[in-house]
């Protein structure tokens, strides 16, 4: 499997003009924060002084966790498909933010322990019906997680759009994604568990003590891609497949909460230039998504304590990316409008 | 000048059938965080559980102020009418963030000292050419400050849609704010002053020093619309009245940044239920805003370093109350949905 090469982002020269046009604009210098270094960043991801927005998509990627065999999670793991048909239906919050913001979601089946059939606007990439308990055995084999990563690739290499972002439906996938953040950040178990869907503080001890247990039992596992056969899912796989095609393709990765970040968590291991296309949509309630974004340097752009998944904190951001290329394609700049530059 | 009156959206029925509403959706409890007190919130001042948006406005006033002789700001006063001429078309960040969330923008000539003749898009308000430079004498006399208050209420009637944003342009009016929000928190100067549109910390300190000795200047003025009249700006005063008579008609009021949250101070402090009206936008890199709404026990919907005026932030916070209200509206239940509730 041919992992896709990812160059930095890094131009000098584009770097300068960039910090000219958005300096040159009727504004104090400055004074629009965070959407200014978002602009550059855009810019800098698309090789242009003009970053433009097109056909922002999002992929939700769904799958079942053995894991959950441990008791785990508040749900129950039918729930994983039934939000499937949830999504399919319209009725998620995803599908609400997604058709409010014109983002083109796509549905896709990873590895949910269910029979769908033939399903209008779902995307059949099952490689199993959910993974194996990791408690026991790892998650995935090696040519199952291989194939998890290939057909991400294949799906954002198809996507037409320049930006992408990137969510997840899973029964007991946070304590897959805690088990990642343990074993690539390094940081204690502890600090990588959270409540999930809702577990009482009990659930969650009970939770840390499983992921201890297991990753006890794995110890001998370290490298990055042995470290997601072992303990990830199909749909974070996935996901991480498609996050580095995505970035191969010069696309803005659109990173979601604690799932999505674990994904990316891989990604980066394997290709630490990814991160220069990661747009981060925002800091997750679950309880380990601020340190993972403190581990990667990463700055998220809502913080309204969300911790639903789906996508939703991406797609809820998405306006955000628009007035970034906005301010830079349409404000007048102090020549053009005949403002008085500062005095001092 | 009779004052708007506004009762407390307090309402425990209403508040139970909103609570159900939201608890019923396919999402874990409580899992879409601060949008879900916003759905509330807007339920609450709509006396509705199915709350909505319809034509959102943002009221952009400008003004000049008298206190810039005592050379409190980063710019020249002439950048104050050059930025309406800005608005008038469409260059500055406001056009483009409004234009892109769909929401009606309009500007207002509170008090700016230049003739702009009769100008498509530019209503004009103007009480004065400006303000007196408070250092010496009141900004406003009472009757200026009453007319502002009353062009502002009368803006605020005429709006047909039930969410207004307010803005401000006005070259100095960080002095003003600061100077209300000292007078209106009790809270020091130095903790109420900021750089504005980009002073230097020598220059900060000036501008510290400048409202400390206008504070004692004017030491018997306490009174909230004697404040007003005292520091404040003809846009500060027009703005409190649109938001009085806003929340008078039930309308969501969309709060800004340091000088449109000085403005809601003076309102707040002639009738106190004017807060449960307000959703507060971001939190401006301004360095008093932080404090003004921890005063107001605000917490903003945004944090990203903005410090621009003009209503920004209210507009680039429009698709998360767009979010609260559509989640609400289109998401489907449990029940509908077929989806198992919490095991434990």
């Amino acid at each position: 499997m041919p992992i896709p090469s990812i160059s930095s982002t890094a131009n000098d020269n584009l770097s300068a003009a960039l910090d000219r046009a958005i300096n040159n604009k009727t504004k104090p210098l400055g004074s629009l924060g965070m959407l200014e270094s978002l602009a550059k960043q855009i810019g800098l991801i698309q090789n242009t002084a003009a970053p433009s927005i097109q056909d922002p998509a999002i992929l939700v990627f769904a799958g079942d966790h053995g894991v959950v065999a441990e008791g785990v999670s508040a749900y129950p793991q039918d729930v994983t498909w039934q939000m499937v048909e949830n999504f399919l239906a319209q009725g998620a919050a995803i599908n609400v933010f997604a058709k409010q913001n014109g983002i083109a979601l796509h549905v896709v089946d990873a590895g949910v322990n269910h029979d769908f059939g033939p399903r209008d606007g779902l995307l059949d990439r099952k490689v199993a019906p959910g993974t194996r308990n990791f408690a026991n055995d790892p998650a995935m084999t090696a040519a199952q997680c291989a194939a998890a990563l290939e057909h991400g690739m294949a799906l954002a290499a198809d996507l037409p759009g320049n930006v992408v972002g990137f969510g997840e439906m899973g029964i007991g996938n946070t304590t897959a994604a805690a088990a990642l953040m343990h074993k690539l950040t390094g940081l204690p178990v502890a600090q990588c568990v959270g409540a999930g869907t809702g577990l009482s503080s009990e659930g969650v001890l009970h939770k840390q003590r499983v992921i201890e247990a297991a990753v006890e039992h794995h110890a001998a596992i370290n490298e990055p891609l042995d470290v997601l056969a072992t303990f990830g899912g199909l749909e974070i796989a996935m996901m991480a497949g498609a996050m580095l095609k995505a970035a191969e393709r010069h696309k803005v990765l659109l990173i979601d909460g604690f799932i999505v970040t674990s994904a990316l968590l891989v990604a980066a291991k394997i290709q630490p230039a990814i991160l220069d296309y990661c747009v981060f949509a925002h800091c997750s309630d679950e309880s380990g998504h601020r340190r993972m974004l403190d581990h990667l340097h990463a700055r998220p752009l809502l913080q309204l304590g969300l911790r639903l998944g789906e996508g939703t904190g991406g797609a809820l951001a998405l306006p955000l990316l628009h007035a970034a290329v906005n301010f830079v394609g349409q404000m007048a700049t102090f020549e053009s409008a005949q403002v008085s530059e500062k005095s001092a």
